[in-house]
């Protein structure tokens, strides 16, 4: 089952190095992770998602909370908070296939943000799975390049994390 | 000058702690990070945007090249390539101030993706700057929480990173 796991922490250089040591350590495989700042610039939100089981959360949830620069961890399965991920998909074009590439991006919700003789460059902002399914669509054409940023998340309705 | 490096990495237990291990050695800030994968499942890429001189991103460029889990690596200035991020803004609202929120949410091209009765969560995809005035026009609302993935770039044209 797939586990979220978000953390506030301080703002400050090796606060990265300290979480992901802790993880290497314990042989904690992340399959995503984001870190952008908060609504207030001293703290960092991590958003980290990872195969676990609900123990091993758990136990990485205690791990985190002993580190110093770490304000606030917690722990989510999927169905609980609304989660999104952003990626950037870089793929071949010819003046013969472009529209049929343009055909895609629309029914998918997506937008093209770059273009040039050869290439065009697609912005999706969906459920990792969405992405996924973006990138079988693409595949024909050449998928030239992919930057995903992780996905990140937030609690359902009015409760924070 | 913000500099951007991405870096190309085998997907395997410790690189992230590798990499942020030889940036809290030396210092180096980053403004944001983002790890996701690319079209190769074995191959992560993870895109740094530092506050940083020419001269120390080519030295950080340096250093990663000699990490073993690292296959590549590139520094790029902002105006190179296309940049992204992902926010996820959660903002009080009532049944009074609940349009003009929507008003906002359409006239800057964002949407909203859950509710509750006391509040909104709304979605942006945009550059980092675009999420900031975003962040800036909720203020009077009541920002509840804030996740935002970090930047995503691509090289600009048919070039790849």
């Amino acid at each position: 089952m797939k586990q979220l796991i978000s953390v506030l922490v301080e703002n400050q250089s090796g606060v990265l190095s300290k979480i992901s040591g802790l993880f290497a350590r314990r042989g904690f495989n992340i399959d995503s992770l984001a870190v952008g700042v908060t609504e207030d610039k001293t703290v960092s939100r991590i958003t980290m998602l990872a195969d676990s089981g609900n123990s091993v959360a758990e136990q990485m949830e205690k791990q985190l909370n002993k580190l110093v620069p770490v304000i606030k961890v917690r722990t989510f399965e999927e169905n609980e908070v609304v989660s999104k991920e952003l990626a950037l998909i870089k793929v071949s074009a010819t003046n013969k296939n472009r529209g049929e590439i343009r055909d895609i991006v629309d029914m998918m919700h997506t937008r093209i943000i770059d273009m040039s003789t050869s290439t065009v460059t697609i912005e999706i902002c969906d459920s990792p799975e969405k992405i996924d399914i973006l990138q079988d669509m693409m595949r024909p054409f050449g998928i030239k390049e992919v930057a995903r940023t992780g996905v990140v998340s937030l609690q359902k309705g009015s409760l924070n994390i």
